[in-house]
C-alpha cells in the first residue's frame, strides 16, 4: 500500500477560521500552494514591546516551509534569534488583487483577491546548506532560473543574510471571485455594474548602463 | 502673515527609523501620500492574544487621517470597540512593487518598491456624517468618481458597516530605485543584468450578467 501522503486539508484552528465571510475560506493544500506560488512579496508581521508591526519582504516556499530572508541587522531576524528561546510569532500574508467589483449600490462594491495567511513561529536558520537554499528560491520564486545564472554567494554575504523559517502549518486562505451581489430590489438602478480585472505584467527589461551589450537576454526573462 | 501649514515631515521615533537601509527611509508628507494615494489595498496589523494577525483590507486617505471598513463582526473591528478604552493598537502598510532588480550576484538581487507604514491606534468612527464620508471616500480610493455613481448606503447598511480611524503621525516611507548595486569585482561577470520592470493596469470591464445593455461605460472607467 502507498504510504499515506500529507492530508489534502490544512487544519482549521480558532484564529483561522475567519469570523465573517467564512465561505470564502479554504484549507485547501493546492489551493494554498497556488496563491504562495503566484507571489515573492508578502506581508510579514510580528510584535515589538507589544505593538504590531507589518513589513513588506519577500519570500519563498520550499515543500511545507516558507522562507524569509534579510539583513541580520534587521528587527524581526533579530528578535528572532536574540532570545534564550529562539523563535519569532508571526503572520505571514500574501494577497494577489484580481478585479475590482463594481455594485449598483456603495455598500456592495468589494473586490476580487486570493489571499493567504500563515500564522506560526518563525525560526533562524543556521545550517549553511538549508540557508544556501533557501536564498537561491527566493531568488527564483520572482524570477524562475535566475539563481543558476548569478554569482552564488559567498562565506562574508552568507554570514550576512539571515534567513528565517516558517512552516506551513496554521494556514488559510481567501478568495472571492464573480461579480456583484446587488440587492433585488436594486436591479433596476441605472449604475453601471460589473468587474474591472487588474493585471499584473512585466514591461521590457532595462539593462544596467554597465552591461556589456554582447550579453543577450535570457530565455528566462522572455518567459516571464 | 499666512498661518504655519503642517510641517512637511512627519516625525521620526524609536520605531520609525530602520534599522537597516536607512537611507532609503522617508518621513516626507508629499511622499508618503502620494504612496498612499496611488493605493487602495493595505495590509492592517494587530495583535490578537499576544499574536500579530495581518489583513489584507481596503482603506482610504482623507487629510491626514486614514480609514479602513469592515464588518461589525470582523476581528479586529469588535476588537477596536470592544474594551473600556478603545483603541486597538494597529500598524498598516501599503506597498508598491516596481521592478525587479536583478544583479550579477545573488546576494545584490533586489526589488524596487515604494513603501508606507503607519503606526498608532485606530479607534471606531461613531459619527454618522464622518462614517458616511469615510466609506465613501473608500470606494472612490479604487475608481475615482465611483461613489457618486451608486446608491448610497442605507441606514441598515451604515449600521452593519464599522468604520475605523488611524491618524497620519508616526509615519515613514521606505523607497528603493534604479538599478543593481554589484560588487566591483563582479562587473565582468557574464549575467545579465538591469530592472525588469513590474507594471499593474485594468484589463476591458466585465459587465455583470445582469447589467441593462443601455447602460453604457461610464467614463471614470474609462480612464482608469
Amino acid at each position: 500500500m502507498p504510504e499515506p501522503g500529507p492530508s489534502p486539508s490544512y487544519r482549521r484552528t480558532d484564529r483561522n477560521v475567519p469570523t465573517r465571510s467564512a465561505d470564502r475560506a479554504s484549507y485547501d493544500r493546492d489551493l494554498v500552494h497556488g496563491i504562495l506560488d503566484a507571489a515573492y512579496l508578502c506581508h510579514l508581521g510580528f510584535v515589538r514591546d507589544g505593538a504590531p508591526v507589518v513589513m513588506p519582504t519577500l519570500y519563498t516556499r520550499i515543500g511545507e516551509r516558507l522562507y524569509v530572508h534579510g539583513s541580520t541587522g534587521s528587527r524581526p531576524l533579530r528578535m528572532a534569534r536574540g532570545q534564550a528561546d529562539p523563535g519569532l510569532a508571526v503572520c505571514l500574508t500574501v494577497t494577489h488583487v484580481d478585479g475590482l467589483v463594481l455594485a449598483r449600490s456603495a455598500f456592495h462594491h468589494s473586490i476580487n483577491y486570493r489571499s493567504v495567511m500563515v500564522h506560526g513561529t518563525a525560526y533562524p536558520v543556521t545550517e549553511q546548506a538549508e540557508r544556501r537554499t533557501a536564498l537561491d528560491a527566493i531568488v527564483d520564486q520572482a524570477v524562475p532560473g535566475r539563481s543558476a545564472d548569478s554569482r552564488p554567494a559567498n562565506t562574508k554575504e552568507l554570514a550576512a543574510t539571515a534567513v528565517l523559517r516558517l512552516d506551513l502549518d496554521e494556514v488559510s486562505a481567501k478568495v472571492r471571485t464573480g461579480g456583484p451581489n446587488d440587492e433585488p430590489e436594486d436591479l433596476s438602478l441605472p449604475h453601471w455594474t460589473g468587474v474591472v480585472p487588474v493585471v499584473r505584467g512585466y514591461g521590457a527589461p532595462i539593462p544596467a548602463d554597465d552591461l556589456d551589450p554582447a550579453v543577450a537576454l535570457p530565455g528566462y526573462l522572455s518567459a516571464l
